[in-house]
This record gives structure tokens, C-alpha cells and sequence, in this order.
């Protein structure tokens, strides 16, 4: 019997830059951009802006640099924020959100606009908590992937608004949910503060993100960006891979499709998996941390989220790996 | 008509020190307490540590404060913790829990060994998020004064340990959940790392709180106080009404007496209450905020908790007070 | 022989409340400062204000939080302020001044309109560092309490202004300086945005000190204190010490009298003492710490300080008590 | 007349990757460094370990984000930390080493043991100050690029190990040092717990720098890595050209003579410019504002740095640049 080549669904970060991504990377024009302006950054920065169609942005180097960014601007220390339960700002940026920005979190296990009214609602009359920020999540990672409407989503805005709360938009797979939804990205990220995309995941760029607002606070961003050693020299280098990645938005539908396939083959299996609404399948066992082990023995690499087991799909993953996966379980059942 | 006079039931931390409290606050031995040690301070710090069955407690000037410095040293900046849905570190300390002791809340809708183990559990594996603390509160303010029966603290405190986590007890009036139950403090505090008892509220103490667990971590504690600026000279004044004070703990069964007559009072009115199980009374009515100006319109005042009407009964308050409020309102019905 | 009776010069917050203070505590009109108002507070509080002739004033149980609070509201995370050498919010507050008020410091040898001019000036081009606010201390303990008179204050704070810094006076002592130069406090003060002054200390309260400025800047530090753990319930009985504390401003004289003798003595015994300018005796030794245990072992209680010997006096110490530690070194020479 | 072709000598962060550099990124082999590992990145972070004589070393986006993983690391809040006045951790990296390291700085005047000593020395018995970390900066960039020898650091640190100090080397441009005293990088970080090194600047990667210690310290280095936002995917392209960066140390050297005959050519032009130890300049003049403009104006970009003029050679500015700066300021004299 022969070695088996690993399939990696463990994230949608694995994918690897490809021969045109390399090639723009070493051709791009680059200028320091801490000191003055790099120009493949600024072009790179204003794509995304009118993407999402908001007057600027700015790269950062991880997602997690965007969101914490955005909190740290919208929050003075002690400000209460809303999100939703198993947020990526609650449970995957190392606490972030609450020692380094600033904020007391309030998870909120459905979000609905009844739900922040609710538990929003500016200071209490009280104690003096004061509640400033929403933060809503499209995709939803944690729920696996789930999109939500540009209608729920101008709903909980509105409604953050009408009780005196700014709003950032964690879209670190907002591409995703627009092309799920066939909606633009700036349909789902309207009256938003703040917004975070991310242009590695599905997108395939190596390295960086973009959050983005008004230009008053891209002017601030980008000086916590320096706080945080963020700012980097000749990062056009990194832009042009941005660009390039920009150009394939359209390809998601391709990872939804895959996930959608994936997700048919494994219930045909016996397995307990919804249908996946964008890139990410979320499979309900008994034993998560046992399945993975079994998984990565047929060389199937998967990840724990939300108690469940977690399939991600992405650009390095065709529909003959999907048959593949689905193979391998099939004998190893 | 002649002047309504008020009566206040809004919380126990209205009451007034009495005579013999500032005559003990008169009379009392002092020292520099930050520069060496105030004799008064220290015969109070040794009583409560016997109380609750732990080496060593420090004063401090209040129960945000105690909370505070346990927090501050359970956690590093970025680690998660545990504690009860409306806990007081959660939602009436102004975030100090998060930004300032630097911790990732998450919030148990409900308490049990079963909910610990599942939001517990240390590292993440794929994410790096700790879990090091669980937070408890006995009695529970937010859901009205409910007790936590020893047992029930036992097992929660064991499921954390096995878990690897620390315990922290916010018991700002673990003193009513002591007498409601009919056992001591200590059996309250078992296996605890820290906990915090409060003077003030039904004991009556102007001033003061206590933070209580091992010789080692009130070394350290000792020092955060000073940090937080809690480090006071001739501080025996108030902890000689704090001795006088802990000689009253019995006395809490009158203010428990008192909530039981209030709740049964309203509930003849068509009020919704649940018999307390201590001294907070705690009314669903449609508006709170409404209620609470017409309770105040006939002199008596009451809080919003929880989405609710909070009454509480302290040692300012007998029963002719809350037959009086029961008569007032009637007459307003 | 008989017992050597110690003689306390380590500070002057050793001193103990007195029969007419304890009396002004058992009688304090007291009521919740946290939930509405206790009269006594609201009474310190107006008179602080009016000797500070700023518009209002705030309780707080140490200096180290009223400096801790006028700093981080003054701050945002990561401004730079500047502070004298050896200043009590550099050296003596545990680093709060940087990692709770947020700030970076930059010390000065020299206090100067010169050496702020060249140390502050607004945002760095270069490097986007923001110089923001202007800590001057009067008396300066780390210096042995030189005061600034109200014309080098002023010129201080008129410089500050002029390029664009906030001022925060750290009054620890600042009675001190006013009766040493025969100024009233508001002399002191003008122009300073946060004034801290002690309670304790020379003026013998046993806890207490008030941060004093604006209207606005004290709702604002209300609701910091209270982060911090340092809103107090009941404190009229703290208030009602501090109330008898500043009738007692004038008997500062007599302290910088027994001071300016025990340089003398010292110097006449051969010790390189500087004429103090207050209550503080600052002793240059070849060996402090020798020094110190010298002292004590004559009954002498003196402390460290800028590498030289402490001594400072205070109420509870009189001119014969000088007179006996200058005895005693006579003899032990 | 024609174009003038700017000359920027603001910083060795200008310089742009060459051909050589942008092949190897574009061919460099990466997996996700955040789920497991780039083997580019391994390759780098061990050559940088071995040149520094270390354990183990992490890439990081920038310099400012070495220096705060460490100073992070090293501090708990409050503690106290000594650095050379006009240290980068100090004046240039936006206050991060005070709010977000947590430590309160004390800026040395003079490097030398006995100032170490001084003002080092564990906890103050009197306030409790923790003094707890030394940093050093080799080559020194605001006192213009001097150098401390090998036997001067191993000095300092022998004497900060004495009385219980950590230390953190900032050698942004220890290459320069290295080179300009002819030592081997590890000569100038022997005893250092911490060393951070940069890949940008002299060596001309256009992103990254290292950060370097223990094996324990590097694993706890990544998750605060990460805890910033600095951990990157498919980092290997970035470390591809790091690895290219290292092999240009000696390459400095031209860096340095083109500095020399800068300060050369100044000197006999009337400026006041001391003789530069490696690629730093630092010219003193009445009104340095007034002279960058001047400079701007005949296409010679400087910049300020600690109130005199810095030019800054490197690897794209030759020996006809510098002749082309001294000739357009003979020409403007």
C-alpha cells in the first residue's frame, strides 16, 4: 500500500499562494509605508474600501490585528460589547478583546435585534456599565459558516443604532456569505463602523487582512496598527498578493459547492451534518477529539469547533478530494 | 396629609452605622497600615480569616475592590474565566474583570458541574484561549439573593479543580446565604483559592470589605491594593466598626424574615415574586422603570435588577417598615 | 536604663487621629456615597474645592488613586507625560502611572519652562509618540520637600499650556507649601487642570485625600473611583476627620519649625543636611541603609529616600521630642 | 534645469528588495505557520537563533513587535525596567513597553554598571517598586548609531544579573555593531535573555524582524505573537527573503563608509558631526526643522532624531550619492 496524501480541511488558511499570486508579489512596486506610502498598499487598500464601500482601509497583517484594531477605537476601557456566543473576537484572539481593547463582553446566543435591545442599551442607571459596541460576525465560524442577510443585517444595525451603539463587522469570510447570498460585500456591511476582511482563507492570499471605515478612523487605525507592531516597511510585496486575491471572489462558489458535496456524501454516511450554507461543515459527534484522531489516520485533517468536528473547504481542495474524503471514510467504516 | 416619610429598600448598603459602631470607631487602637500595621486592622483581617476557615485576609475598602485584586492575581492578561450569568464581576464592576484584571469572561446561564466542564477544560487546543478560573457568587444578587448549598459548593468547586482550575467566591453576602442555611461560612468557602465577604450591606459596616485565602496570596494582595490606590494609614477606625459589625451576623434572619413578609405581602397584591430565599426580593413587573417611580411616588424605594424590581431589607428596615410599604401599597393599588 | 521610647520620623502619615477627630467620626451625618450622596463627603468635598479654587472636588481613600485617577483620565493608552525626577507617580505608585493609567513617562532632572519646551511639544513627526500632559509635585518629597512658588507654578503651567499639555498637580503636601511660602493653595494651584491634595499626612486624617478640577472631571473620576474599588458607602465618617483636618492647615508651621531644628542639629553632629524648605530632612549618608539601622537602634525612626536619609515631622511629634533625637545621636556619636 | 533626484537618507528603512530577494520569495516553499508550520520560516527563525548563540528565535512583522513580546514576557504590571534615555522601546514604539508591556520605565542618562546599579536593585523596601529588567540598545540609534563593545555589554549584563535584573537587547542594528567592531553577532548578545534583531533596515527584507531566547521563552513568545496579531499564514514568502537579508551582513560595512565620508564631507562644509561609529550621521544644528527643509529642498531627505539631524546610509545609497548630498550642499551653501 502506497503513502496517503493528507487531505487539509482544517482551515480555508492553508491555502498556499499559487504561480501568478508569486509573480505579482515579485514584480509589485513597493515604497516604506511606515514612513510615508507604499504604493501596491494604497492601491490595494482603496480596492477593498470601495468593495465595501467605505471611505478607506488599511492592511494589517492578521485578522486578528483588524478586529482588535476596530475594538480598541470603539471602546474606552470598561465599555461593554455585544456579540455573538463563540464569536472569533470571544473565544479566538487570546482574550484580546477584553484585556488589550478594553471591553466587557456579553455573549449573545442569538442574535436578533430583540436580543441587543436587550441586553444593550446604553449605561446602567445602576452601576454605570456602559454599553457601546455590537459586533456581529458574517460568516458565522462557530455555527459553521452560517450567512446573514442583508436584510437581518441592516435590521441589527438599525437597531444598534436606535439604542446608541457602534457596529464592526468581523467579515473575515464576508466574501463567502456575498457570494452564498449573491448580494455585494457593501450590501452586507452597510451602516457597519468598521468592517474586517481577510484576504488569505478562502481568498488564498499568504499573509493579511484589511479593516476599513471612515477615514478618520483609518487615520487612527493605522497608528494602533504601529502600537501593535504592525507596521511593516515594503509590504506592497504582500498587497500584490492582496490584489490578486481580490480577483477571486467569484471562485468561493466553487468551496460551497465542494462543502455542499461533502456534507451530502457524510450524512449518506451517518452522519449529523446540516447543510453547510457557505464553506464550513459542521459535523455533530459523540466524541470530537476521537473522530479527529480517526480522521487524521485516513489522512483527512479536520479541526475541533463548537464542540463538533469542523470540514473547511478551500482553493486547494477540488471536487475529486472531496470523492476522496468521502472514500476513505467509506472504507474506513 | 402630612410628609411620606422614605423608605429605602433599594440595598443593604444604605444602612447607617449605629452607636455602638462609632463608638468602637471613636476608641479604636490604630497604626499606619501601609507603612507597618494597624492593630485594628489586623485583630479584623485574623477574625475573618477564621470565619472563613482560610490563613490570612486583608481589608479593603470595598467588595469591587476585593473582587478586583483576587481577579487581578488568578489571571494572567488574556486567560478566560467563569462565572455566573449577572454575576457582580460581570456586570456591576464597570469591566474591571476584563480590561483591567485582564480576563475573558464567559458567562454560565446556569451553574452546575456539567456547565463548568463544558465551558472549561484549559487550553484550547486550536486557538491557545486558557481557562484557568471559575468564578462563584453565594448568595447570587442577580437572580435574588438564591443560595448555593454547601454541597452544591462542593461539587462545583471539585469539578473546577479536576479541571485545573482556580475558585474564586464573591461572597458579599455569603454572611445571609451562612444564616439562611443554617452552616458556618467556612463550610460555604471550601476549597476556595479566594474569597471576598463584605462588612457593609446587612452587617452595617460604614465602610469595607475583606479578601481572604492563603498567607501567600495576601502578600501579594496587600501589594495590588496599594496599586489600586486601596492602601489606607490609620484604617483601624473603620475596621473597629468591622469587628463590631461581624458580631451581628446572626441578625441577618430578621432581614430574611422581613423579605419573606414583603413577598408574601405583594404576591396578596397580585404581584409576581418568588419566595426569597434571603433578603433580596425580586419582582417581575412589565416596566421596571415604571414601577419604580410609582413605588417611589408613595415612598418607597426599590432598584432595577435583572430586568426586574429589586427590594432588599437591611437592618435599617423592621417589620413595621414593611408593613407600612405593604399598606402604601395597597392604598396606591 | 529604661525602655527607649521611639521617636517616628518616617513620614509624616504616621501620625494618629486625635479626641476631637475621633468625636467629629462617632457624630458624622452619614449616607450611601455610592448609590446617591452622604452629606459629610458633600461638605469635604465643596470646601476642598473652594481652598483649591477649582470648580469641584472627589473623596478619595489614598493619593495614590487620586493621582491614579486624574492620570488615566488624562491619558490615553500610550501618551507621553512628564513628571519631575523622583516624582511619587514615577517612584512611588507601583507603576500605575504606565500600565493602569496608560501613560509613558519621561522623567526631568530639572522642572523648567525650558526642559518642558524641550521634552514635550506635541505629536513626535517622526515616530507619532504624543506628549500630552505636565505632572508637577508641591512640596517635592523625593527633593525633601522644595516647594515651587506660585510664580514658578504658574510659569510652569502657562508654558505647559502653550504647547498643548494638560496639568496635573500632585498636592500630597501642597498645605505644606502654602504655609511655607504664605500663599493660599488656590496660589498653588492656578492653572492646573487636577489638583491632588492629603487629608492625611500633616493634617492627621486617618484616610483620605481628594482629586480635585473641573465639574465634568469630577462625574468622570466619581465613576473611575468606583472601577478602581474605591467607592466607599458610608464614608461621612472618613469625611468628618478630614473636615476637622483642614482647620488645622496653619499648624503645618510648627512642623517645618521642628524641622529646620533638627537640621540643625544634624549639622552641628557633622551631617551633610541641606536647610529644609517644609517638614522634610533630607540627609545625605555614605551608607543609608547603615544609617537607618544606626537610628533605629537609638529609637530613631527615620526612612529612605533618593539614596539619602529621610526624616520628617509631623503632629504627633513636638519641639522636645527634636530635642531628644538629637540627644540621642550626641550620645551615640 | 533639470529633475533633482531625491536622495533619501531618512532611514536604512527604505531600502527596497532587489531581484535576488524578490525570486526567492516568489519561489519560497510555506505551509500555515499559525496551524503548524512554514518551513521557511523554521529555516530562518534557526539561522538567526545560531547566529545569535541562542536556543530559539520567532519572526515577527516588526521590530516594535520584538521588543513588546519580550518587554511583555519579561514584565508583570508595574514592574520597573531600565533603558538608555532615548531607547526605540521608550520614544518610538508609541508608549507600548508602559500600557501594554505594563512596566514603568526609568530612562539611564549614562549605560554603565554603576548607573545600572544605581538605579536597579530589586524591590523598594520603602513603596514596593519592583525593579526587574534591563534593556540595552546595540547599535544605539537616538545617541547616532554608537556602539557598546562586547566587553561593555557583557559588563552591563553581569552587573544587571547581580542584583536580580533580566535583560533585553533591542539589536535592531546589532549587525552593524557586528560588523563595525568585527565581533560575531552572538559576542554582542552573550547573557542576554532576550535578543531582537531586524531583517528590514541594513539587510533590506522589506518585512520582518526576530525575535530570539530560550526554547521556553520562543513557545510563549508565539502566543503573544499571536495575542497581537502578528501571527501570519503562509509566512515562508516574507522569511524567504529574511534568509536572503543574512547573507548581507558584511555588505554594512560600505554602509558605514559612506556614513564616514558623509560626516567627512559635512565637517568640511561648517556642520558640527561627530565621527559616526556605523551608518548613522547625527548632525547638531540651531534649528533642525528649519534644516530638513532646506535639505528637502536640494532632494536630501533626513530626518530628526533626539533634536539634531540624522542621515542614515544604506544598501541603496552608493558612494556618488554621497558625493551627489555633498555637492548640492556646497552648491546651497
Amino acid at each position: 500500500m502506497g503513502v496517503v496524501i493528507p487531505i487539509d480541511l482544517r482551515s480555508d488558511t492553508v491555502t498556499q499562494p499559487d504561480e501568478e499570486m508569486r509573480r505579482a508579489m515579485a514584480s509589485a512596486e513597493v515604497g516604506d509605508d511606515v514612513l510615508d506610502h507604499d504604493p501596491t498598499m494604497a492601491a490595494l487598500e482603496e480596492r477593498v474600501a470601495a468593495l465595501l464601500g467605505v471611505e478607506a482601509a488599511l492592511w494589517v497583517p492578521s485578522g486578528s490585528m483588524g478586529n482588535l484594531i476596530a475594538l480598541f477605537l470603539h471602546l474606552d476601557r470598561g465599555d461593554r460589547f455585544l456579540a455573538p456566543l463563540g464569536a472569533h473576537v470571544l473565544d479566538a484572539e487570546l482574550g484580546t478583546a477584553a484585556w488589550l481593547a478594553g471591553g466587557m463582553p456579553h455573549a449573545l446566543p442569538v442574535m436578533s435585534p430583540e436580543a441587543v435591545v436587550a441586553a444593550g442599551g446604553g449605561e446602567s442607571p445602576y452601576y454605570g456599565l456602559r454599553t457601546t459596541l455590537l459586533c456581529v460576525e458574517n460568516t458565522h465560524n462557530a455555527s459553521g459558516g452560517t450567512v446573514t442577510t442583508a436584510d437581518e443585517h441592516a435590521s441589527l444595525v438599525s437597531t444598534a443604532r436606535s439604542i446608541g451603539l457602534a457596529v464592526h463587522l468581523d467579515g473575515a469570510r464576508l466574501w463567502n456569505a456575498s457570494v452564498a447570498l449573491g448580494v455585494s460585500p457593501a450590501d452586507l456591511a452597510v451602516g457597519a463602523d468598521t468592517v474586517q476582511v481577510c484576504l488569505s482563507k478562502g481568498l488564498g492570499a499568504p499573509v493579511g487582512s484589511v479593516v476599513a471605515g471612515s477615514a478618520a478612523f483609518v487615520v487612527e487605525a493605522r497608528r494602533v496598527r504601529k502600537m501593535l507592531g504592525g507596521g511593516v516597511r515594503q509590504g506592497g510585496v504582500l498587497a500584490a498578493a492582496g490584489l490578486v486575491a481580490l480577483d477571486r471572489i467569484s471562485r468561493l462558489a466553487d468551496d460551497h459547492a465542494h462543502a455542499s458535496a461533502l456534507a451530502a456524501g457524510l450524512r449518506e454516511l451517518g452522519w449529523d451534518v446540516p447543510e453547510p450554507a457557505t464553506n464550513i461543515v459542521l459535523a455533530s459527534v459523540p466524541d470530537p477529539d476521537k473522530t479527529l484522531l480517526s480522521l487524521r489516520e485516513v489522512g483527512v485533517f479536520a479541526s475541533p469547533m463548537s464542540g463538533k468536528v469542523r470540514f473547511v473547504t478551500h482553493g486547494d481542495v477540488g471536487s475529486s478530494d472531496i470523492a476522496e474524503v468521502l472514500r476513505r471514510l467509506r472504507e474506513d467504516a
